[in-house]
């Protein structure tokens, strides 16, 4: 079933629905043209490894959300993947903010392995206001709005309530860089959560979607170092809407510049998991 | 778009077509009872370790599929996970045999983590015949017949025809066993073709979806140490008729039996990938 922007926004109203209204329509249409060039060939250009991968579409998508928005909204500001990567600055202002990541999964996409997803987070005053997420091969629409739910295709999402690291399938990503020390972080990481008997880790390729899987108990944790504010910003309303917890890696509360997350659905497991870890510095989406 | 039994089989005819019927029909009927339970509460028992896990609906589905493949064809043998737990021997002789895993991603399953599958594999005088998969949530039917061609929802499957390990997208996964020896070897590999600059590696929790990834090219390369005979048999026929190469670990001739695999699209890749490897000795199916 295709979703439509009707049928999983929860109650209608609120001061910011014009723009979350904007956000569904432009996630849907992005999703179309993500869809037609993973059918067809793509030219692709490097970023910072081979690993991080860019395309057309990324810039094609990127363009078409953030200069609808702006007609659309004159005043607002914007921090976004390609922008970002093409020198822009992120900084979160109080000024309403929208937060893009245009094809979260980029090596999927090139690959066209069907992960992917576009990501559009808002938020005022430095607070998450709302989060839309669509997985376009699958034809999933998750929506978060702050103090009115979380949902998938009209669905309401409700994390898991697990609180025990050895009955928790946990999920996260290797990151971008991959020179030997930064591996063996990553790795060792890994390593301590399965000697801690963690069910299972998956590495699924899209951060924005692994979190999407724990909102809706999927999953039990995801955690990651080396992801971008964009990567997380939709994800984190639609998490704390679904009842989870979104933190930062020492425990402490989130920090969306700090390009680290611990997520979970208990409190209690996002703990675990965050004093289970190592810490890799990626420095921090403000400062570069 | 559900699939159904008429448009991805190919063109008709062949020695084993109502087998191939069969297998069909019984992996969509499995398929509706995975995902009717997917949304139920399910109760856990498990198998050798947390990370094997075991379900009442594996059970079911697995005696669904032998109990009616035993009343059509009551000459054929079986390999089945679920009886082969049970103590039942996994030899395939050159009698028609019939190689099936009821739930594949059982751990994922258990999670209502959407990335499960129902595979039927059939071999005659130890030649693999035909390979059914059904990714139930998704809807998707990939199906291989020897000489017939590979399909999925009656679009024609064809692999990858990458050759550089630096290009890759390589699937794997943990395997059952976690003592810390294992799971050092299992982290080492992935470590190996991290340095070796393969663009991403993935771990999804199910070695029958990847090995489907893998015929659609959507994945370069697939590795296992610890699968199993049913893990593997018809994905093993969807990946040639794909045009991909599935071979021992060891550069060798797949061994079925051996509990470890490399696949890729291409020769080359799957010779760079084996000779990456460090073995993880699982034993042998026929041995346990």
């Amino acid at each position: 079933m295709k979703p439509s922007s009707e049928d999983e926004a929860g109650p209608a109203g609120g001061p910011w629905e014009e723009c979350f209204e904007a956000a569904v329509q432009l996630a849907l249409r992005a999703g179309q043209i993500i869809k037609k060039a993973l059918s067809e060939e793509k030219r692709v250009s490097t970023k910072t490894s081979a690993a991080d991968l860019v395309t057309e579409t990324d810039h094609l998508v990127e363009d078409l959300i953030i200069s609808e928005l702006q007609k659309k909204f004159p005043s607002h500001r914007f921090i976004a993947e390609e922008s970002a990567a093409a020198g822009a600055k992120c900084v979160l202002t109080p000024s309403p903010t929208w937060i893009v990541d245009p094809i979260d999964g980029t090596c999927n996409f090139v690959h066209r392995f069907p992960t992917v997803a576009v990501s559009i987070g808002f938020a005022v005053d430095q607070e998450l206001e709302f989060g839309v997420i669509y997985h376009c091969t699958e034809e999933r629409l998750y929506t978060g709005q702050r103090g009115r739910g979380a949902f998938c295709n009209g669905q309401r999402l409700q994390v898991s309530g697990e609180t025990d690291i050895s009955k928790a399938l946990v999920l996260t990503e290797i990151g971008p860089r991959r020179d030997p020390a930064t591996l063996k972080l990553f790795l060792s990481n890994m390593e301590r959560l399965l000697h801690a008997k963690a069910h299972g880790v998956r590495v699924i390729g899209s951060s924005t979607l692994a979190l999407c899987h724990l909102a809706s108990g999927a999953a039990d944790a995801y955690y990651q170092f080396g992801l971008h504010c964009w990567d997380l910003a939709a994800a984190t309303v639609i998490i704390r809407e679904a009842g989870g917890i979104v933190m930062d890696t020492s425990g402490g509360p989130l920090d969306l510049m700090s390009c680290r997350v611990v997520a979970a659905g208990t409190r209690e497991m996002a703990t675990l998991i965050a004093q289970a870890l190592q810490t890799i510095n990626y420095g921090r989406d403000d400062e570069k």
